[in-house]
């Protein structure tokens, strides 16, 4: 009997950068297209086996509903991929670059290219839109606009490109792949919440410090319930299959408020 | 000859959370209304005494461009505020809860009060404005609009209230007052970036443990030059008229690339 493909959710429509940093992991997979991040989370709590998710971006930073969703879900991170980011100015073909007026693009992507859209748009009208593949979609339906997004979908859109890299700086993207099972690997994250002590996130470090596990992440966010109470993300060097780290996550355990193991990858 | 009164900018319009904050402070002042926060901290580098400015809600987390504006100006922090969010749904007198098609507010506000909007305005457009205040002014050029806001500022704008405290659950937001001097009290905050070694925040957070120094806040965000680089923006109680700070602060400079020290309130 054949085996059924694997199905993988990812942030729609056809051709986002979510998408493309998928296709670099999963070849011959089937991929479900949802609206939202919550969305991919969601389905992979029920229906599919895979999601694949932004968490960072150099420029912009974290991508908060994801940082929630892995709070709230009970989901591993199995995965991960870093994508350079090549942002691209598009048009339906036949419109020329003097008879823009409106540009339309995921708000980062807007803000990625500040400097660009300043010097040769100060007068175009900068339009939010739900993701830039959406944005492109929705191209061809708009007259004397352009949209910013991935080369990978100029294509699949019958879109033109008229300008590519037209990012300020350098950008880069880091995807995680969530499952409901976890997976093997040489990196491990964390979610952590300090008790209400002092030193409490020295006393949390110290255990990895003395077993010489190197973080290669620490990122903090408000718990929402009141000012002052953190979420720590911790991304560190190791597997949860060693002895090491086990250890470590035994003492974190018993000193701090909350610990949730995301996986090893 | 009599004083010059004092000067302090805050995100206007008239009425906004900021100008609240910034009146528990500020007795007999002149406030200057500035459009965005980036402008409050240029008022501050160039024209006036003062600024205030909200820099983390309780549900929302930080305030990025708040945190940014900190890196790169050359100002510090003098004092701060927390107030007690109380969002409410007003309209222009006349207009009934049935006949509202569109709510108006800040991103951070339509957020906050999610849950309420779905219970009882499940159809109506959302639409994102520059601040609460400035939602509210919007008002009397709209039919068939609401917007969410401060309580103070319904009779400045000549508004009904209709709602109050919609969000859905307590909200606090903390504000900080800007200098271009520093000032004196029990809590500092700084900045700093690591150097890329490991153990460099366990080590740096040693400083503060080993001298007792109780931390307040810590919070990482991303350097915005490459992935795996932060910032850590850390409050701590004690002055740094202290010997013990002084200190501490002496050894973290050395084991820090980047330290700044941003005040004591």
């Amino acid at each position: 009997m054949r085996k059924k493909k694997d199905r993988v959710a990812v942030l729609g429509p056809e051709g986002t950068f979510t998408e493309i940093a998928a296709r670099r992991i999963f070849k011959d997979v089937e991929f479900l297209y949802c609206d939202t991040v919550d969305e991919v989370f969601d389905s992979v709590s029920s229906v599919v086996e895979f999601g694949v998710v932004a968490i960072e971006n150099s420029l912009e930073g974290s991508v908060n509903t994801t940082m929630d969703c892995l709070v709230d879900h009970d989901l591993k991170i199995c995965g991960e991929v870093v994508l350079d980011i090549n942002l691209c100015l598009v048009v339906v073909p036949g419109t020329e670059k003097k008879g823009i007026d409106t540009i339309i693009s995921h708000p980062h992507a807007l803000a990625q290219c500040r400097k660009f859209l300043s010097e040769n748009f100060p007068d175009s009208r900068l339009q939010r839109h739900e993701s830039t593949a959406a944005a492109m979609e929705e191209l061809k339906r708009l007259k004397g606009s352009a949209a910013i997004g991935p080369k990978e979908a100029v294509e699949t859109y019958g879109l033109k490109l008229l300008f590519e890299n037209i990012q300020d700086a350098k950008s880069q993207t880091r995807f995680i792949v969530i499952s409901k099972e976890g997976g093997t690997g040489r990196k491990t994250s964390i979610i952590f919440a300090l008790k209400d002590e002092p030193g409490a996130l020295y006393k949390a470090l110290k255990e990895f410090a003395e077993r010489d596990i190197n973080l290669t992440k620490i990122e903090s966010r408000p718990s929402k319930r009141k000012l002052g109470e953190y979420l720590f993300f911790v991304d560190f060097e190791g597997s949860l299959e060693d002895e090491k780290v086990e250890n470590a996550l035994t003492s974190i355990k018993e000193k701090t408020a909350f610990l949730k193991i995301l996986g090893s990858y």
